[in-house]
């Protein structure tokens, strides 16, 4: 796919390994004060003062991660700094750098990384982080991207898995399941596409899912936000392999239990309406599904007033005892046990 | 070769990822002071105080970087921290942590797993880093290891590519080549075993190059070596890709020329009479073989008398004017271009 739609080609050995990450990194600039010394040593140095380190890695790989018959190169590269920042977003921490190691096979061309680049370096640009070193090699098959990101808090306000207390109430940001519905839009128009090449996709009312998938960004903001309402989030994590998933690690990482209201789950009218063309329970969907990149935390019940109405965040459920146990309770009023079953639920 | 050595195999789904990440990470202590957090939750926390923080990262891909026809993989597991922590100690600082992300296609069953991160843990406890964060996946394809090294140094300590003047002397530690022509031993008997599998190889008189391929160590010793001699080197690099490309490096960054001397290369008599036995000429493996792990470093004139005749050490050249160029000077005192060629030249 990528071959057809190219025709300038240049072979990645022509350029050669100091060439290439020379080229590739020549948009790269240093914007964070942190940053002493980016690409160009044996390593980077980095002054965070009397603030904290905060380090999150990830590794994507083609076929497992991603499919790049849907998935453009350059939105793949933004998609691929985005996981990484969520998640020292989830630390209540605010992201400052970020390393980027690729490996392609020769079936790619120079125009290829390229593209993977320019969403990668637009993504830092957007977030305003440092793409500070990182490695380029040759794969015996398809494409890996490995991401390492790292971002600095004060010591009080980073916020782990286990603090949840269990008179605390649950809240997410934004809204959830999009990112999967947005996924099964796209593998439905593969699927048409492999029958029929000459059909146009209509992409049209699935917008907002369909960006979801493709384009998900990392709530950065939400630390600002929670700052300006002077909350504390007790635990927190980031939705990457479904609500569900989620929140018993932070039950069992807190030692408490769970109601999660189903009448309090943000769902957007676009998710619920392709649910229902797929025939597909939102609810599952909205629970199990992933990528979402939102994120879930618990704040003291004495917050509740400060966060009520807040149209960023939608309080969902609250913790209880251990003993009681972690369940989703319905509409009908009845408790179902969550399983952490994450994208593996959905496939069943 | 895996599957066959090993009777007893778990699929490795049978764990599921989260089992697999617990189960692979239990042997893994906090040691240092900085790691505040580490493995389980989105992201570790760490905090450098008043020193700096330096961060490095490499993927190592099976079949480009190694080939575990004769690199066993507990061995591998070593050498990938190595390599990483070679990269922190060529700041002339300490590495203090790492994360290590592996991807495996599922011919490797969980105990080839166990194998490695036997290899990694090993190396963590040996120098004292903590193995703090990760990912585990799986690939299409291969064996694939991600791993990000940090460490901390005072700014003052901290050493560049680019700090070499042109009167400085050019400094080597312990010797190089080794490792190169261990790999050429492996090779042949690699090349033997496939003729005949009945063949048992006889390595005992290659032990040292063999050692120096398969179980390469990080010089972190040097930084405290120089610290007690008194000696800030001006500038620094480790020698992955070989000591010609890494000599270009300096003098690239620094803008400065070069001299290297043929008779003062630090050489193993085992190297020496190896390279006889293949019949390739020792300087060329010398200054093209790479991955030896040793620092190459350039230190003020005015420290010659401090570091003269110390056994961890060998001035090798000196620095020059740019315009001068960057040469080896040969025993009959010619002077000959340096190009950095690394592993290709040794290919031709």
């Amino acid at each position: 796919m990528i071959e057809d739609k190219n025709p300038q080609r240049t072979s990645i050995s022509q350029l050669g390994e100091f060439g290439l990450i020379e080229h590739l990194t020549r948009n790269f600039d240093v914007t964070q004060e942190s940053t002493l010394k980016s690409i160009g040593d044996d390593a980077a140095v980095l002054d965070f003062k009397d603030k904290k380190t905060v380090i999150s890695t990830d590794l994507l790989i083609e076929g497992v991660h991603f499919d790049l018959a849907y998935m453009p190169l350059k939105h793949l590269g933004y998609k691929a700094v985005i996981v990484n920042l969520s998640d020292i977003c989830a630390m209540n921490a605010k992201p400052t750098q970020i390393t980027v190691s690729v490996a392609v096979s020769n079936r790619f061309p120079l125009e290829a990384l390229e593209e993977l680049f320019e969403g990668i370096t637009h993504a830092a640009k957007e977030y305003k982080v440092d793409v500070i070193g990182g490695d380029t090699t040759s794969s015996q098959k398809g494409l890996i991207i490995s991401i390492t990101a790292i971002g600095e808090a004060d010591e009080n306000e980073i916020a782990y898995r286990n603090g949840a207390k269990q008179t605390d109430l649950l809240v997410v940001t934004g809204d959830i399941g999009a990112a999967y519905m947005g996924l099964q839009v796209l593998e439905r128009e593969k699927q048409v596409f492999q029958v029929n090449p000459n059909s146009q996709p209509d992409l049209d009312p699935y917008t907002y899912l369909v960006e979801r998938q493709l384009k998900p960004e990392a709530r950065t903001d939400v630390r600002t936000l929670l700052h300006a309402l002077e909350i504390k989030p007790t635990s927190m994590i980031d939705i990457s392999d479904g609500l569900s998933s989620e929140i018993i690690h932070l039950c069992k990482q807190s030692k408490v239990g769970c109601n999660l209201y189903e009448d309090k789950l943000p769902l957007d009218p676009q998710f619920i309406s392709t649910c229902e063309e797929f025939n597909i329970d939102s609810t599952t969907v909205a629970i199990n599904g992933g990528e979402d990149y939102e994120l879930l935390f618990t704040i003291d019940i004495n917050d509740f007033d400060k966060i009520k109405g807040n149209p960023n965040f939608s309080i969902i459920g609250h913790m209880a005892d251990e003993s009681e146990g972690i369940h989703l309770v319905t509409r009908a009023n009845t408790k179902i046990a969550l399983k952490a079953r994450g994208w593996d639920a959905l496939s069943e």
